[in-house]
């Protein structure tokens, strides 16, 4: 298929959680009335896992699942509509840790189906397959890696000997909301993991790559950490364009801005896609989008090798996002 | 401490669920009155227990100690009061078997902590009392055994080669409310089971053992068939009194008559008596209380060899309750 066919586009999207989840709807729509004949495949950040209470819980994979199938709380952005607490009311009861964590009545069933196929074998790529099969996301959903991966975050901490101490990802955006400063990134597990299957096909034979609005190091930036993905980027022939998460200098989501910061990251459109780098110059992209407000932000973002256009890029309806995406895709011509 | 002495009196319960949570909620109202610094050890019945969703559910100890720990559902007998039902409709809406089995939010976080202790190493007895830490019911709390035993019923099914098929025991009592003859009761792994810790010492150490009105078979049954157990029971010199679980020849629950039918029991209070037998010919019974409308029994069963007496046997509420277990320690001199 030349790459300019007007159908059948095939759509590779690297994805967080919320913001991916959110875009992709647009996505969909936009394809929807323009390219019906389209598929998109979606890659999961699963470095926000975490076992809790003996359960598997893979945060970016359900938002994706749950928003795209339907099942979504849309006013929070994350766990099921109708959601319950009394599980988590009791085991807190119980005096069990962690008691941050919102895991709702409704959402346990997912992990307790996911955690005995686990238990059984199953890779997380075929349980998520046999998920999806009930909330019909649309989209192939895949995790990066079948392999267990937890972003841990050092943090400062004056009761420690070396005055730091590293947790888990979610203790850092839930427990402590991101307002600490975040002194390391690390990736546990991340350098020995390899592509889930499908991943690195889902890349070379797309016809365009798109990286949602997400958090470019612990969504986007722990997915092209993996070996097999990066090269896979390196590799394809698809243009791979992304959007940018931070809006007039703050992160639309609201609390990456010590994440960033803290690794030296600068919190605007043009940082971030400096972070990422040019495609020309062994970076990641061939075009980025970044919102009205950054107009100023384009030509410095030119002037680093990566075409860039402003556009309004906040989510605020479907039909927003869904122009969000064309333009996305507009940018590398597909 | 002599036998009769008038107080302390150390009482060992073997119970199955809510007749047995039922019967002990009088008998502590009872010592509470009479007997303050009666201390009373339950040994629960764990035949009944079934691994659901990757979780260890333990029906007979979950009932006994949210019974007594004030946390149960009193008009359904079993589970927590205030549950929720959204896991399980999730799970169903996921395909997932079973789909009988009633397991509520509120529930679902103590299967989360036993099945996550249970998966550190630690033995179910030790599970049992860090959960009755929270939950206070005012007796020490003993699983019969920490192996793992299941009951299972042998039911008719002409799908089957031989015409019969074995099912696990809650699939019986809940998928087909007993209501097909049971024709045969496989307790998986029962005679490899021991003792767990501090059972024997409770049996034998005992001013008196009562049998609450359990079912005789897949309650009391599976206790008493651990050889351990068994053998405490013949050698303690505490006498061991029973209450009959059958009134006017029905089960007090309804559904034991497909059970017991099935197994050749006779399916009343001299019937159970006599299953159980005289303590005296090698049998457990020491003394045995059977209702008012039984009373044309209580010769034939003193004829077994157990003292016999009639009494209001209906656990209507707490104070009809405690006077069957002021009756049943009276019939025994304790």
């Amino acid at each position: 298929m030349p790459h300019d066919a007007p159908t059948g586009t095939r759509v590779t999207v690297l994805s967080g959680g919320v913001g991916g989840a959110r875009f992709m709807q647009g996505l969909l729509q936009h394809l929807a009335a323009r390219d019906p004949a389209a598929t998109v495949t979606v890659v999961a950040n699963t470095a926000d896992d975490i076992w809790l209470h003996g359960l598997k819980v893979c945060p970016d994979l359900d938002t994706v699942m749950y928003t795209l199938g339907g099942g979504i709380d849309t006013a929070r952005g994350w766990g099921r509509t109708d959601e319950t607490w009394h599980a988590k009311e009791e085991l807190a009861a119980y005096g069990v840790e962690p008691t941050w964590f919102g895991l709702g009545d409704r959402d346990l069933a997912t992990h307790l189906v996911r955690t005995q196929m686990l238990d059984a074998g199953y890779p997380l790529s075929d349980v998520t397959r046999a998920l999806c099969r009930r909330w019909q996301p649309g989209v192939e959903l895949l995790p990066m890696s079948d392999d267990r991966v937890e972003t841990h975050i050092v943090v400062d901490d004056a009761d420690e000997p070396s005055g730091q101490r590293a947790i888990h990802f979610q203790e850092y955006w839930i427990r402590l909301g991101a307002q600490v400063p975040a002194r390391a990134v690390v990736p546990v597990g991340l350098d020995a993991a390899t592509a889930a299957p499908g991943v690195v096909d889902a890349i070379t034979a797309a016809d365009v790559v798109v990286l949602p609005p997400s958090n470019p190091v612990v969504s986007i930036g722990t997915i092209v950490g993996v070996r097999e993905i990066r090269d896979a980027l390196a590799a394809t022939p698809a243009p791979v364009v992304g959007l940018s998460p931070i809006v007039a200098g703050a992160h639309v989501r609201g609390m990456a801005a010590q994440l960033l910061t803290g690794l030296g990251i600068e919190v605007s459109a043009a940082g971030v896609a400096e972070h990422y780098g040019s495609r020309r110059d062994g970076g990641l992209l061939d075009g980025w989008l970044v919102d009205e407000r950054d107009a100023g932000d384009v030509a410095r973002i030119e002037a680093a090798g990566i075409p860039c256009r402003a556009v309004p890029l906040m989510m605020t309806d479907h039909d927003a996002t869904a122009a969000m995406a064309a333009a996305a895709l507009e940018l590398v011509g597909r």
